[in-house]
C-alpha cells in the first residue's frame, strides 16, 4: 500500500504551503487517483491541494471527486476561478455540479460565464433529472456525410482535442438530424478516399432524451457501445451518453432495485446519504412499513382466532419466532435468486414449472435438516418446561419440527412464484420486497403450525 | 413495439424452410437485437435460424446469447460448423463456451481445431474462474516504441481488423514486457512523424492475471478506460480486459453482494439459476440459515425465561410477530441504506457518529408513526380478548405501543451501525445479512418487550 505515504505528503505540504510538492503531486497521479486522495481532506483544503496545478488538470481531478463533495468545495472556491474551473469541465458533469450549488452561488457563476456557456448549461439542465437528458453531454463530434474517411480523421484531428470521445461520431444532415453513425475504428480501417455516406452505419442505435436513463444505459451494456446518441422526436441529435456514464447509471440503478427490495420506495437521485434530509429518509422508508404493519393485521387474526390453543400449551408459543424467522428467511431467499435470475435473464416466467420443481427440492433438503434442528432445540430447550397432563415433550418437539419442515417448503415455493407471478404481469419483480414476503410467510406459516398443532395433538 | 413483429416473421421463415427470408434477418437486425429476438426459440431452431448467414455474423448473434443458451446451442451444432463458429467467435467469449460444454463435446471440437487456437483456448482457460485471466481477451494491439505515430495508425489501419479494441494499444519491448500505452485517439491527435516513445503514456493502469475480477472492473470504471492490460508477475503483457467486460462483471458482482446480503453464500459462477445443480443451490442457502437457527436459541432462551410473564398475560404473545416483525424491517431497511451508501462512497466508517445522529432523527419519526399504529391496532384487534383480573386494555396497549417505539429505535440504530462496525473491520459490509439482523434485533426486541411490560405493568 503505497496510499497513506501519498496522503502523508499532502498533508506536510499543506502544512508547509509547499505549493511545489502539490502541484507535483496533482501533476503525476492519475487525476482519478488524485481524487481518490482527497477524501480524507477538509473541504476548504481539498481546494488547496488542486489550485496550483493547470485549469485542465484541476478540472479533471475536480470531475473524479463525488457529487456531493464537489458541491460542497465549490462552497470554498473564490467566484472567478470557480467560473474557471467550470469552464473546463467536462458538459455533463458540470450541469451535475450546478445543479447541486445553493441558488446564489449558482446565479453569481452564471453571470461569469460567457453566453454560450450558460446556453448550453441551461439546454442540459432543462432535462428531468433520471432521464436521458440528464446524463447526456454536448460535446460530441458530428461529421457530415460528403466527407471522405481521410477528411474526417484530418477533422477529427483538429476539432477532437475537447470532446467526451473521438471513436464514435455522428453523421447529420444540414438541419443537424441523425442520418448515420461512424467509429473511429471504420475511418482508420476505411479506404481514404471513400466518402463517408458509403460506409456510415445507418442502422442507428439511439435513445430520446426523454427516455430513462437506465434504457439508456441497458443499450450501451446490450450493444457495447462505446456512446449512443440522443436525439429529439424530430431525430434531431441533442447530445451523447457515454458508456463511463452508463456505468454510473447502473450503480444507482442497482441501488434503488435493492431498496426496493428491502422495502425503501422512492429514486435514488444520487444526493449520498448525508446530504438527503431526514424527512426524505423516513418518507421513503415509512411507506412500506406501514403497509406492513398493516398486512401484519392479519397474522394478529389468525393469532387471536388460535387464543385458546396457544392458552392450553403455553409452550406453542415459545417456538413462534423460531417458526417465523425461518419462514422468513427461506423466503426471501427464494426471492432473491429467482429476481436476480429474472433480471439477468437466466429465467424467464415460461420457466416457472422447472423454477418450482428446483425450489421443491432443495426446500426438501433444508426442511430436513432444519427439522431435526428444530427437535433437538425443543426437546434442550424445554427439558424443564411445564408440559399440561395428557402431553409428552417429544411429542410436542416432532410437532413442531412437522410444522417448521412444512412452513420451509411453503414459504421456499411462496417467495419463488410471487416475482415470477409478478414478472408475469409485467411488473418489475422487485417490487415484491422481501419483507413483504416475510410478512407474507408469517400468516401461512401461522396457518400451518396451528393447523399441524390441532390435528397432530387434537387439542 | 416492433418486436412480436420480427418474432412472428422469423417463426414463418422456420415453418417454411425459407432460408432466404432467415438470412436477411440476421444481416439487418443487430447481434444483439437478433440474439434478444432468439431466446423465444428453442435449442435446435436457434441454430437453424442463424446457420444461413456468413460465418462472422453467425458468430456475432451467438456471442449475445446468454452463455447458458450458447451451452445449449452448442449441443445442436454439427461438429465442423461448431469447430468454425468458434474460430470466428472472440477469444474471451469462445473460453466461456468451451468451459460450458460436455466433455465428450468439448475434446471433439478441440481436434478439429488447429494448433494456434488450441493453444490460445487453453491459455487463456487456465486461469481460475473470478479473476482477471478468466476474463481478459488475448485480441489486442501491441506496438513498439519506435514506431512513429502515422506508422502506428498503418499498422493498426492492417492488424486491427480481428482485435477486440483498436481504441487502446499497448507498447511493449522485445520481451512483450508492458513498457506504455497509447490511445488512438493521442495517435490521431500527434505529429504523425513523433514517435510512439516520446508521447506515451508510461503512469500505467493495469491488473494483474491472479487479480479479483470485480478489481479490474472497479479500475475501469474507476479511470473511465475503454480497456486495461493485464500482466503477469515479470510485467509481460497477457492479455486485456474491455469496459464491456467490466459491466458484464460489475453486473455478476451485484448478485453475488445482495445474495450475500440475503443470506446466500457462494459464488456467483454465472452458470444460470437452471444449470445450477439442486445440490448447489441447497448449500449455499443452507449455511446461513443453519447459523441463523443456532442464534435463534438465543431468542428461544430468553422468550422461556419469561414464560411465567406470557403465561399471566396470553395476549403479550398475540403481539410478538408485529414486534419481531416490524423490528427485523427498520432494521433491514437501515443497513440497506448504509451498506449502499459505503458501497458508493457516499460514506465512511468516519461518519459513524454523523450517521448515528441522521438515524436516531428517522427513528423517531418512524416509531412515532408505528406506536400510534400499534396502540389501535391493540385495541381494535384484542377489543373482545380476556384480559387477567387487574389490568386494563388500554394500559396494555399503551405497553405495546411503547415497547414498539423501543424497538424501533434499537432496531434502526443496530441495523445502521453493525455495517459500519464491520466496514471498520476491514470486512464487506455486505456480510451483515439482512436475516442476521432480524434474528438479532429479535433478541433484543424480546428483552425490550419483556423488559418494558414487567416494568410498566408490574408483573
Amino acid at each position: 500500500m503505497i496510499r497513506p505515504n501519498f496522503t502523508r505528503r499532502i498533508q506536510n505540504a499543506l502544512k508547509n504551503k509547499d505549493t511545489k510538492v502539490l502541484k507535483s503531486l496533482c501533476e503525476t497521479l492519475h487525476p482519478a487517483s488524485m481524487a481518490g486522495l482527497l477524501i480524507d481532506f477538509e473541504y476548504d483544503d481539498i481546494w488547496s491541494i488542486i489550485r496550483g496545478v493547470s485549469p485542465e488538470r484541476r478540472a479533471e481531478i475536480f470531475s473524479h471527486l463525488e457529487g456531493s463533495v464537489q458541491a460542497e468545495v465549490a462552497k470554498h472556491i473564490p467566484r472567478r476561478e470557480l467560473a474557471t474551473l467550470v469552464t473546463y469541465m467536462s458538459h455533463d458533469d458540470r450541469v451535475d455540479l450546478i445543479k447541486r450549488l445553493p441558488e446564489e452561488i449558482e446565479a453569481n457563476l452564471m453571470m461569469s460565464l460567457s453566453e454560450d456557456e450558460r446556453e448550453d448549461i441551461q439546454a442540459l439542465a432543462s432535462y428531468e433529472e433520471g432521464t436521458a437528458g440528464s446524463v447526456m453531454t454536448s460535446e460530441y463530434l458530428t461529421l457530415m456525410p460528403e466527407l471522405t474517411a481521410q477528411e474526417a480523421i484530418d477533422f477529427i484531428r483538429s476539432e477532437g482535442s475537447d470532446k467526451e470521445t473521438i471513436y464514435n461520431a455522428y453523421v447529420v444532415d444540414e438541419n443537424h438530424k441523425l442520418i448515420g453513425f461512424v467509429t473511429l475504428r471504420d475511418l482508420i480501417l476505411a479506404k481514404p478516399d471513400k466518402p463517408i455516406r458509403e460506409f456510415m452505419s445507418t442502422d442507428l442505435i439511439y435513445a430520446y432524451a426523454s427516455d430513462d436513463q437506465e434504457t439508456v444505459a441497458r443499450i450501451i451494456a446490450k450493444y457495447d457501445r462505446i456512446s449512443i446518441p440522443i436525439i429529439d422526436n424530430h431525430d434531431i441529435l441533442l447530445g451523447i451518453v457515454t458508456h463511463d456514464d452508463a456505468l454510473d447509471v447502473i450503480e444507482s440503478e442497482y441501488t434503488e432495485d435493492i431498496e426496493k427490495f428491502m422495502a425503501i420506495s422512492g429514486k435514488h437521485e444520487g444526493d449520498g446519504y448525508l446530504n438527503t434530509p431526514v424527512y426524505t429518509h423516513f418518507r421513503n422508508r415509512i411507506y412500506w412499513v406501514v403497509i406492513l404493519a398493516f398486512m401484519g393485521i392479519m397474522s394478529g387474526v389468525v393469532l387471536h382466532h388460535f387464543e385458546e390453543t396457544l392458552s392450553s400449551l403455553m409452550i406453542l408459543a415459545l417456538y413462534l419466532p423460531m417458526l417465523m424467522d425461518t419462514g422468513g428467511n427461506t423466503g426471501s431467499q427464494a426471492a432473491t435468486v429467482v429476481i436476480r435470475s429474472l433480471a439477468l435473464g437466466d429465467i424467464h416466467t415460461k420457466d416457472m414449472l422447472r423454477v418450482i420443481w428446483k425450489e421443491l427440492r432443495i426446500a426438501l433438503m433444508t426442511c430436513l435438516i432444519l427439522g431435526i434442528l428444530a427437535f433437538a432445540r425443543v426437546m434442550f430447550l424445554s427439558r424443564s418446561a411445564h408440559i399440561p397432563a395428557g402431553f409428552e415433550l417429544i411429542t410436542i418437539a416432532w410437532v413442531i419440527a412437522v410444522a417448521l419442515s412444512f412452513q420451509v417448503i411453503s414459504a421456499t415455493l411462496i417467495g419463488a412464484m410471487l416475482p415470477l407471478v409478478v414478472s408475469k404481469a409485467k411488473l418489475d419483480p422487485a417490487v415484491v420486497a422481501s419483507p413483504a414476503i416475510t410478512t407474507l410467510v408469517d400468516i401461512t406459516g401461522l396457518l400451518i403450525y396451528f393447523g399441524t398443532a390441532t390435528t397432530l395433538l387434537a387439542i
